[in-house]
């Protein structure tokens, strides 16, 4: 599990988001949004057919401060001009004249380009992508690699996989990562008292009924040991099974 | 870059998305979409506020097939009933009784499960996601460590990411892993058999003192469910607890 929520300053600053000839205005709202929840704010728009407007707002949703803020240029070079990485998504996998990454293998290098300065994603028309004269003007290729039989991720979909390896990458990046394990793993001694307990509660409410106790003894340490239990949790089932002895001693002498 | 194109056949067979409650059928048709782009095909809807109909068809796209093959329950326990793991996205990343994976973690789980049987990916409503009685439904939980101050992603977008990472998970995979052990695993209603007498277990043998109950079987199911118990394990522990309920119960009538 992440334990960092914050993405290194400089990927969060320099990473540009840039839509070129968008047809459907809903999209480049939706487009906003998805940048917004994965940490990011710069939105820029190359000659959309459509400039945003109520509908793209209205998929924007929490995200209108990210979509008032981009910035409409003619030309994919203009709003490219001042970036040091610039990285075109592609639905062709291959005949690209540029290295083509995946989205996890873009998203791990965004962390180190952005500290060079502003980085672009740039993402096509959402019938026929990126013109080849603009993919010229890209470092690199990026390819999401989809079903061959049904590649068309809708453009906001897209935005939200590259905007989502970008974010893990950053907080992978961020060098505050915990172990994916915090629990306080119950020691062999703790475990080996929580057995013999078991093994005693067995006997007592009488689980065997005179076969060998070994076989469900070894059955249940193999769950257990598989189980990394905690010292919490060593406690708690050592609770329940001095409960189920004392209502075994009680059964064998009377009522409560 | 990934050269395979083709997922593992019991990932692409067996991995459902499961959409509880969904409140805007636009979002349906697109979750169709996202999930076919990444090679899926299974979706099932639990009691969504409308049926999909036009505006969930247009948002489909080419995946109409998907949408239209969706099978519609009542319930999230139906939906999942045969699934023998069952993992549930929350917007939470703390205070959730189940072990977290982001969504890279349980994209990398997700071809050995899905090599046990039906493997359920659970999504909740758009604005207020699962009910925690439907999160205690699942074996583990999924969360996208988005924005802390906007991580309100769309539903489709956030389906999009967890079928990107277990088509990102399948192809690294490749078309030749198993399961990932060949244990029979218990199925979800096996465990909520035995989750359910173990509740029963508890009170009789008076574990409880007047304490409420949820706490400690919280952190049973936890360590259960993270165990992964096969049918034969589950037949085990119901065999003890039977035997302590017959104390408990010979412990309130009378000597042995």
């Amino acid at each position: 599990m992440q334990t960092s929520a914050s993405l290194p300053a400089p990927l969060a600053r320099n990473l540009r988001f840039v839509l070129v000839g968008t047809q459907h205005p809903g999209n480049i709202g939706a487009a906003a949004r998805a940048i917004k929840t994965m940490g990011f704010g710069e939105l820029a728009l190359v000659a959309p057919e459509r400039p945003p407007g109520d509908e793209a707002y209205r998929r924007a949703a929490g995200a209108d401060d990210v979509l008032a803020a981009a910035r409409t240029t003619d030309t994919l070079a203009e709003a490219v001009a001042d970036c040091r990485h610039v990285l075109g998504c592609t639905a062709r996998s291959r005949r690209v004249s540029l290295e083509i990454f995946d989205p996890h293998q873009a998203g791990a290098r965004l962390p180190a380009m952005a500290g060079d300065g502003p980085v672009a994603l740039v993402f096509g028309r959402e019938r026929t992508g990126l013109f080849n004269e603009e993919l010229e003007l890209c470092h690199a290729a990026v390819h999401i690699p989809a079903n061959p039989e049904y590649g068309s991720l809708n453009l906001a979909a897209a935005v939200q996989v590259l905007a989502y390896e970008a974010r893990m990458a950053g907080l992978a990046a961020g060098g505050n990562l915990g172990p994916e394990d915090r629990r306080d793993l119950a020691s062999h001694d703790q475990l080996e008292g929580l057995f013999g307990q078991l093994a005693e509660t067995l006997e007592q409410i009488d689980f065997h009924k005179g076969r060998a106790p070994e076989s469900a003894m070894r059955k249940l340490r193999r769950l257990f040991v598989r189980s990394r239990l905690d010292e919490q949790e060593v406690r708690l089932l050592r609770g329940v099974l001095a409960d189920a002895q004392r209502m075994a001693r009680l059964a064998t002498k009377g009522p409560i």
